[in-house]
């Protein structure tokens, strides 16, 4: 398997039937590279919902060959899975907006969490969660970290500038918080109870899962029924709203936090992954890297 | 405690400050004849979800006094919990409307599933369950009843006019329905699988949770995400939504599945009603029966 989304690149060479990029253009190209065109999700224009979506790496084109991902020097994608990135926006900077980004874009967007004042709760703070903090914030709205130490309140309130952070286990915390979010974006990739969080929501307020968890989560029906709240959840985004988001990060001046490495670091930077060890998503600069020799070289 | 509720009378008597209701007015009563009015689903107009509504039966009142409930030659209640009954519709028809009925009038209207066309199930055939065969057929919805065996297959479909009906346990017809259902109007009231439900719903679909279930309900995250799928819930409906419900009655001439019985045979009532023999409400009329007998009578 060849890994790599979220890619940022120089169009240098289209088909005759291109009409959307031309050659020079700064694109990207998200998870997504290829859907079947003609079911309701593709219809409605949120072809992450397509059952015959195609992944950007580690699947099978139509073709028949493997998908490669953008650990490339260069990449043959659609037109229709490439966004272009706007004037203002560094290419490094526009990388993980591509994934991170308009996973908590998307659900913002569609559930119509978008207005000023709205209080929002990031549950889980790492590449995605953090993206939460920022785009929520962008939009104006009254932000709470919530996370299971107190380990990463500095991060979260000073560099990210969210307004809140709970500790799920302070449960006098946790209960002063009570019926005050109108929404949970839910990044949490292991198995967690629901219920404590489902109480911080207010009237129709909404948990939205990110996170692909294995194991069953669980709650009984009155907290939803009393409060009419949602568990919900939500898949990347759609190409549209990626383009959107792209916009809406040059008209805030939202900025992703990352540290780019180059080819020769990924084995290095995938151990760091591992731990946990990134603040908050790695780009891997392609262009700049020996690629030849980043391939046979031992981690370093 | 005194039972009854969804309550029909005829108003007899009025405070000197009540303006929406006159002497000889038919009125309704539902579960609630207390709020606090002051709380954001107050200001809202969703008493339903005040945390300090007063039921109609089996509460205390703002003096301190029990609520009685409607098994009663007449109650007192504040004119903000009191509903007009439309001209056209039978106050015993009525009835069934003001609690199972604005159940799930309540939720298809909130949650934006009004519009002609769209694919509902009902999952459970009971009180609710059949006023949601009725209310969603009113508003022209293509709707499948789902249950545990095919022993309500006949009353489903050739009495209430379900278009479709499903047994949970035939997986084969399951498979087939897969990704077909706009929503599901969940009104079982004991514990039960939701993965197989959510697995009939399409994109954007939700499960909408009516029944009070002690013991936790579970899914993995995925069936929800892809797909954006929702499961949430709702409590009865407004005053507001009730009174919206009985005017759609009558414009679509719905009308409830009754028995009306007399004071005296509320015991035997309730036999059957455990035993689940009544379609689909027990009206049980209190002016005409002979209250004071029926109140020392035996079980006949």
């Amino acid at each position: 398997m060849v890994p790599g989304h979220e890619v940022v690149g120089e169009v240098v060479e289209v088909g005759p039937e291109v009409s959307k990029h031309r050659v020079g253009d700064v694109v990207g190209v998200g998870v997504i590279v290829g859907c079947c065109r003609e079911c309701r999700p593709c219809k409605a224009n949120v072809e992450q919902y397509c059952n015959k979506r195609i992944w950007s790496y580690n699947d099978v084109y139509t073709d028949g060959q493997p998908t490669q991902g953008g650990f490339a020097s260069t990449m043959v994608v659609d037109q229709k899975f490439v966004v272009p990135i706007p004037a203002g926006l560094a290419p490094e900077q526009a990388a993980p907006l591509l994934c991170a980004g308009v996973t908590v874009y998307s659900p913002l967007k569609h559930f119509g969490l978008t207005a000023p004042g709205l209080r929002g709760g990031i549950l889980g703070l790492g590449g995605v969660g953090h993206m939460g903090v920022k785009v929520a914030k962008a939009m104006g709205h009254h932000v709470t970290v919530i996370s299971s130490s107190s380990r990463k309140r500095a991060e979260a309130m000073d560099e990210l500038g969210a307004d809140a952070y709970l500790v799920s286990s302070d449960a006098e915390a946790m209960a002063a918080a009570a019926d005050s979010l109108d929404y949970i974006i839910d990044t949490v990739p292991v198995h967690h109870p629901l219920e404590p969080y489902l109480a911080l929501l207010r009237l129709d307020g909404k948990h939205v899962l990110l996170g692909v968890v294995g194991e069953p989560l669980s709650f009984v029906a009155p907290m939803v029924m009393l409060g009419r709240k949602a568990v919900t959840g939500s898949f990347i985004g759609s190409v549209d709203e990626t383009a959107e988001l792209l916009r809406f990060c040059v008209d805030k001046g939202l900025t992703s936090q990352i540290e780019v490495v180059k080819m020769g670091y990924v084995n290095e930077a995938l151990e760091r992954l591992e731990r946990n060890d990134v603040r908050y998503r790695f780009v891997v600069d392609v262009v700049g890297s020996n690629i030849e020799e980043a391939a046979g070289a031992p981690a370093n």
